[in-house]
């Protein structure tokens, strides 16, 4: 028997980065974690531990740090594409290098309605990702957003689903809508105004998950998939992950109560799972 | 040998609760989990298996639906306080009743410049928490934040410290400081304005992390908490947990570069663990 | 501008199921999760909001339970079979159904040397997956382990790595290796003893990461897919992922200590992650 | 006003530490995470950011590996103590020292039905931990199990509860009890075989937890904390928590299925959270 090894990548995950950069007037900050992996021609390493070819995770990480220092990070796309042409034309053996980047959200702090100069608060709706996969024939550039939690509390039926011997879920007019969001998506171009891009499609997505009168979980994934298509011209294909949190009614009539669709159990298992991808024709 | 029960409690815990509450111009949205422990005449359950005295933990969860319907639901701590008020008034065997709650924060979407009538993000900078804990003879309310990251990325130095054969870690007078940050605070009576006072608190907590010059960050936990008894006269008692975040300054000199205090590498462990307790004399 | 659909599936997820067996000398404990994900003519759903052909992901949930009724639990692999199959032959609008089933160990509590017919400890070293996913052409089998800790503290060298001017990493002859294993691999045939096969994979994985003389994680990565391939005929192509957990060794000469290969702290992040496919040719 | 500062400690925490010893026929591992906590004259840190009697937490983490170089690693306990005596023998300025160690259970990989001399599985069913409080005028030992997943599908009944017009959880003879246990016991010396305490122990809660006829969770937990207390002399106190993961019985009826205790949903939250505390008379 043969064995043959038909796929390989290694690379560092959890590069976590802190930067600051000190103007006269104010600390701008970043914290990102990088994931890298690296293909090429690495298999002598998994066939005959022979690592000639091998440069090391601890390296990468070390290249990291040395780039965040040389260049401005100006965006999670941007610093992925240095750090990704860096590895292509250094090292040789490698044919395809990927970079993610999730970016952990900061705000200034306000302080008498201004806001502070160098302090800050985490956390927020969602973290940005950006994610860079550069190859010796050409490059693309996404991004992300992970996490991002949304609820509307109406504008939401789920009607005229398939009815069998297994269905006990009745149809609602009115229900809560409720998801963990993830999306990635493409640029057609691996230039762009990053920042401004992110910002545009982060608000066109929540604007349209509010607006949707939803009739399925599948239908405002289209809505809001479409609507970033439609609105900006940059992107070329969309994934959306809209996992069903569902809030079930409670149901207070052993106590002597209605409950007209005003309290519920939020729960987090299980949750149905809806997806899709959307691109221009 | 006899074997004494010296303490004894039960309850429900991650009671999940949303309500909706629907007005003409906007639907107004609570997400909350609750933690209920009670204690009182329950040793013969321990001790027996005589369950007479015990209300049922399922039924707990319903009386949190039940109230949640019947009240409205304008603070964590009135929502605990009638909670609590209703184990004590029903089930005499009950001594004490504790209810804390932990609220999960939603910003409403702003569209076209609005804040949208019932669509929501959730996520955000730390969680907000209220816990009241309810007996015979009196009741107690505490408040708090869970969670809170903070960063600055200067006025922290930290000099001075004992040195011996152990001590490897250089003196600074300017490092990051950050920290995932947690508080609770005991309220001086059983009534409040509990949503101004939570937003003032939080504003003072943040207003003082933002502007102290830290010489450690046991300094900043006492400023922080001092800052709150001063200003909010309904305070009694505040305590402060702060785990130091340390961000590591990376040696790049390895590659032939300087750091000017602008590359850290954050950990999440080990990290420092610093507490305290303060109030009025 | 047109806008086009490229993919889309949909599903419910954690559906967490417990079956009790009840034999006369013991009880046979069965706790999984299982991830359903369909794919189909649901086009309707997304573009039009027309739920006519979805089962909703509720009834997905009913099935589940209502098969784990009317059938041995026997393996995650054959009941995986049975829930894709029933998806098939009920609903033509599915060409696809994929279901992943997540055990959670369980082994029997020993009482007095023999073990207890119905009490048992959960946990355990990595949790046990099989996957099944079916199409009106066809239906293949994976099974899978997922997260399983495994440390040796020897026969890991990690010599002969590039060098260049970002590399600080020193050569090691000796180094811990430390990994949280996942590998998952594909039968050849959808028949089998599941049960025994998923066991002498396990094992041999597991003595294979023991023996083996290691020049690199990559090495014994593919020396322990090339073990399950060569030793279970049943076995098709197998897939593994294996960060490296680093234990840095500390330097205990600011304190006039040697150390020689006894203390390290051990490190979440970051992490190298060594990824690797094999195949029969 | 007057603030006051009622209560201070800091420490260091999550310090993880790997130690191999080699012996010619085996290596021993450990593998552990501390958390320190210092009590003392610390005050003028808060109050004045005057850091002359601060030991840095840094050092703390020096300290613990430098110990883990000199010591033998015979147990948590043991170790806990050592740390704790250097902190009060070094720093007069210390009053209290708390230190609380929780080890990653290891087992060897057995091969051709040998323990492998140095290769492990990590995981299994709950984690040891060690705690020790040293002071100027005493000091305390305690143990405990952190996380350990049992589960009975018998012997455990709940009947007999309160019933009111809240109650709507039925009467059982017989259902499943699943709870992830915790429990901490306090040595009454500080010196003993902290190794065979511990595996005695652990053993008679598993035992009892086995064979207990439970009438509620509050009487099983009783049963556990006192066999403890009968069977093993060196304990003067243990403390138990068991929350009560619920398995709920699937209502099959709808598709023509009876469910004869057979299919459950074991659920996350809420759970049922019952506490005790027992010691000697």
């Amino acid at each position: 028997m043969t064995v043959v090894l038909t796929q390989n990548a290694y690379g560092k995950s959890s590069v976590r980065l802190t930067k600051v950069s000190r103007y006269p007037d104010r600390h701008e900050l970043v914290q990102w974690t990088l994931d890298i992996q690296l293909e090429g021609e690495f298999a002598d390493a998994y066939l005959a531990g022979k690592n000639g070819n091998v440069v090391a995770t601890d390296t990468m990480k070390n290249i990291v740090y040395a780039l965040a220092r040389q260049n401005e990070l100006t965006s999670p796309e941007s610093f992925g594409l240095t750090v990704g042409r860096h590895f292509l034309d250094h090292y040789p053996q490698i044919s395809s290098c990927q970079v993610v980047i999730d970016a952990e959200p900061f705000q200034r702090i306000v302080v008498d309605g201004s806001p502070h100069p160098h302090a800050f608060t985490g956390g927020g709706s969602g973290r940005r990702t950006g994610a860079v996969t550069m190859t010796r024939s050409g490059q693309s550039v996404a991004a992300g957003i992970v996490g991002l939690s949304l609820l509307k509390t109406t504008d939401s039926a789920f009607r005229g689903f398939q009815r069998d011997g297994f269905t006990t879920l009745p149809e609602t007019d009115d229900r809560i809508l409720a998801t963990l969001f993830d999306s990635t998506w493409k640029y057609k171009t691996p230039d762009g105004d990053w920042e401004n891009l992110h910002a545009q499609i982060r608000q066109k997505l929540l604007e349209t998950f509010a607006e949707h009168k939803s009739l399925s979980v599948q239908q405002t994934l289209y809505a809001m998939g479409a609507a970033v298509l439609e609105s900006c011209q940059a992107v070329e294909e969309i994934s959306l992950t809209m996992p069903n949190r569902h809030n079930l009614l409670v149901n207070l009539q052993p106590f002597g109560m209605d409950n007209p669709n005003c309290i519920f159990m939020p729960t987090s298992e299980p949750f149905g799972l809806i997806t899709g991808t959307l691109r221009r024709a």
